[in-house]
């Protein structure tokens, strides 16, 4: 588990010039330092201007930022597992017919795998891009920077993410697949747009 | 040591509703993750086209990418620090004439400081992004969604470190400083606008 080393370890393992951990997984812990921030600022006894409406608001927001950062914990390894799968069915034996059938299966659904979790964690930080929102309109003012932070990492989460969604796509060729996730990456860039 | 601990252990930490860690170490973090990821790209054996050129520049490189990244790690916990020496000032007694005189001092001091601190993150951002296009134009094509995250976190930290950097400094009054910071603010502003 990636989330189980210390930082230093986490940042020499990112620094290490092998494939995994990689952007992907980078993505995934920005986003859940994001999640963590505004889960900080949900948390504060102070809110915005001290009334009801807003500590109910940020209450009943803060299991879903903590829900988001697990899950986005989850991610920093599952995406490190997701590319490691695509190099493992690269190097499946191709001598023979069956073998080549075999290894051209494997690659596809790698591959998919590989599109699926950073098209998770995109979702996750559009998700937070949201919630951050929420957070900003009736948190503790004197934790705006702190906000400011989670919003600029979200940001960075989701564009990372999506790269990665980008790149491993082209390298799926089921269409129908390929359009579907093209639908849903463009929802989701307008959404960044407009927030 | 932030850094020491383990990531679950930091987003605890982050996620905790104290003052510190707080937005100013995420930011530091991000730029210790985008420095690690730019220094992967940088030790890969495969270049952009494989000449000698690109082969030295990316080597020549390394050892900047990887003091920049002890430099933000360091700055996790600075940022830290000076934030907890900003609160200790404001505890400081105030009954008599010669107590309030100590604490303004005491405040100021540590205001400094967290002002300080952030903007020596925010060069080590905007340092980051001039070598990250570097990375960009030698590197192997097969991580450059690797440099495309790194890009983005290097962004984020800027802006968070910014962020940090004009929140604490609305609260210093020496005005040649003032003057002096918001001099080199403008500055990195206008080189994010360029890059």
């Amino acid at each position: 588990m990636l989330a189980s080393k210390t930082v230093q370890e986490l940042l020499d393992a990112f620094s290490a010039p092998t494939p995994t951990p990689g952007g992907g997984s980078a993505a995934a812990l920005a986003g859940a330092v994001s999640a963590s921030l505004l889960a900080m600022v949900a948390a504060m006894p102070k809110t915005k201007n001290g009334t009801p409406e807003e500590r109910a608001t940020l209450d009943a927001l803060h299991p879903t930022l903590m829900a988001l950062r697990a899950e986005l914990t989850d991610l920093i390894d599952r995406d490190a597992a997701s590319y490691d799968a695509v190099v493992a069915a690269y190097r499946l034996p191709k001598a023979t017919d069956a073998e080549k059938a075999a290894r051209k299966t494997a690659v596809a659904a790698a591959m998919r795998l590989a599109t699926d979790v950073p098209l998770e964690t995109l979702r996750a930080a559009v998700a937070l891009k949201s919630h951050g929102k929420v957070v900003a309109e009736n948190g503790n003012l004197n934790a705006s920077s702190d906000v400011g932070v989670a919003l600029n990492l979200a940001l960075s989460a989701g564009l990372g993410a999506l790269l990665n969604v980008e790149t491993n796509l082209s390298g799926i060729s089921d269409e129908a697949y390929v359009a579907q996730v093209r639908q849903e990456i463009d929802k989701l860039r307008q959404h960044y747009r407009q927030h």
